[in-house]
């Protein structure tokens, strides 16, 4: 850069406090608690401002940007495509877990435990190049429909999260997702989903190697789990892959609550949000006794931690981006 | 935001190619290439444009960034530190390998292998919280003094690398460290050192945990190794974090390669640098057969690769930060 000043004309937008950033949110408490965080911790005159380097805003995945019932689409996912590698190749199919999944048969997987899901997971997310599995996904997604409403996937994110995500942008806030989701998984549609860039993704790890195949380098993706994003895991994979402190933390099951509890315990203004699924007209209701999502703990000390607890049904006018 | 447009009127330095950005450079062919590239890839009409978003470029820390002779920056610091912890509980010593570093005895740390080495880390780096831990580096740095010169660490950062950076991110580049060094080690001085913030600091994860002591929310830090940032790892690392190819890379040692490797055989425009040792007088000069920063790969197949191979001796008009 040389030191000869020069006038740049540029014509942005005027700043917020114009029209309503969350336009699909109700006019209820909900909605007044995130704009008055938000409106404090950007008051440069403010005792609670806190710089944009250190906005950081975290959000789970699965129940808090997207459907995640009646089962997580990452599993459907992987059910999918355990069935197409099964057509190419049967021989795969060595458990019971496997072939439940090629036989779409979800609540035979279940009936495998824990071990048997991970083998589906497993099978679905190796012997391919991170490149080729992004293409993979992002094929998926665009043919792929939910199983309840018939849905495309990207239609079934929470309209809510969107404008409260890009409101938090436009206050000058990062946003990341921090997630149980597998980080390749979720990055073939984060950006396009929520306009967060893969460098901005944290989830689950699977395994993956450095190959050189007939002299072209890749990242391959390998069977087993390196790191699982969830519950303790969370505040871990933030300090290691961020190194800051969230101040603003949203999630929408006990596997956000430490999560939560490590965002708001810090020191200054500090926000922590559950998302409730209330609704089961047009979405779900489910917290403390569903095997997905389960949300117990959060529910219970919520008030005393000070964590908005987002009633679905109440405090949303919209669910879906699709706007049905 | 609203939508009732507002006149901006901003003053800003006048761009690109008026002042020298790499001064500490000589006029060597070094430079023109550095700086063609980034012309090249910045250029919008040009066949070889990238988006800033695919701007990525990443840096080895040790012997890239600032030096690593005789002896690694953190290991100093962990015989340092082994030796504090020693004084409060001298019940720690239970190897000699750490009895050597309790001693100042680098040699003799070396001596007990791998393994002893990983104790001296270990122990070093473990029991305490992330946030104590980064305080203790930074005190550290502020007395420590390198064992040939007397100097602050931080002075013998390299300078024609400091300006390096500054060019890059000047022309909408974002700067990663990929190094073998840990990360909350790095972090205690990279963003002040290197203007590289603690989300862009990619290194060694040594283990760590989440746990609520007295109600109080803490990422502590565990003994053991969880991710070697070195050789095959780094392109793992930075697939894992990042999510996309770099398009710029440079590093000095064989555990650089990879990273080089993969950085330079993406598609268009691509550039792979190596810092080469050569410079006794000023600094050291080690290659092929160095116990640190050892480069033997890298120089045999740099011509053939196209990478850079910077001549300290020639191509630096000034080695340290410091001026000297």
């Amino acid at each position: 850069m040389s030191l000869r000043p020069m006038i740049v004309v540029m014509i942005v937008m005027a700043g917020a406090g114009q029209a309503d950033p969350l336009p699909s949110w109700n006019d209820t408490d909900a909605k007044a608690r995130i704009t008055e965080f938000v409106a404090r911790v950007t008051d440069v005159d403010g005792d609670s401002y806190v710089s944009p380097a250190e906005r950081i805003a975290v959000f789970d995945n699965d129940g808090t940007l997207w459907v995640e019932q009646p089962v997580y689409t990452q599993l459907l996912f992987a059910v999918n495509r355990v069935a197409e590698l099964a057509r190419e190749d049967p021989s795969i199919l060595t458990s019971d877990a496997l072939k439940a999944a090629a036989a779409g048969d979800i609540k035979g997987v279940f009936a495998q435990g824990r071990d048997g899901l991970f083998e589906v997971i497993s099978a679905s997310h190796s012997g391919i190049s991170v490149d080729e599995f992004t293409e993979v996904v992002q094929g998926w997604m665009q043919t792929a429909r939910h199983p309840d409403t018939g849905r495309a996937f990207d239609d079934m994110t929470y309209q809510p999260m969107l404008e409260l995500l890009r409101y938090l942008r436009d206050e000058g806030f990062t946003t990341y997702i921090v997630s149980g989701g597998s980080i390749h998984f979720m990055r073939a549609f984060a950006d396009a989903a929520y306009n967060i860039p893969p460098q901005q993704v944290i989830g689950t790890i699977l395994n993956s190697s450095y190959q050189v195949i007939d002299g072209d380098p890749v990242v391959m993706k390998d069977p087993g789990l390196f790191f699982n994003d969830d519950k303790e895991g969370k505040p871990i994979a933030i300090d290691t892959r961020i190194g800051r402190r969230p101040i603003f933390a949203a999630g929408n099951s006990d596997g956000d609550f430490q999560m939560l509890e490590w965002t708001t315990a810090g020191e200054g203004a500090r926000f922590g949000m559950i998302v409730h699924h209330t609704d089961a007209e047009r979405e779900y209701a489910y917290d403390r006794d569903s095997s997905i999502g389960g949300l117990e703990r959060g529910l219970d000390e919520a008030g005393d931690r000070g964590w908005l607890l987002v009633d679905m049904a109440e405090d949303w006018k919209t669910i879906w981006s699709s706007g049905e």
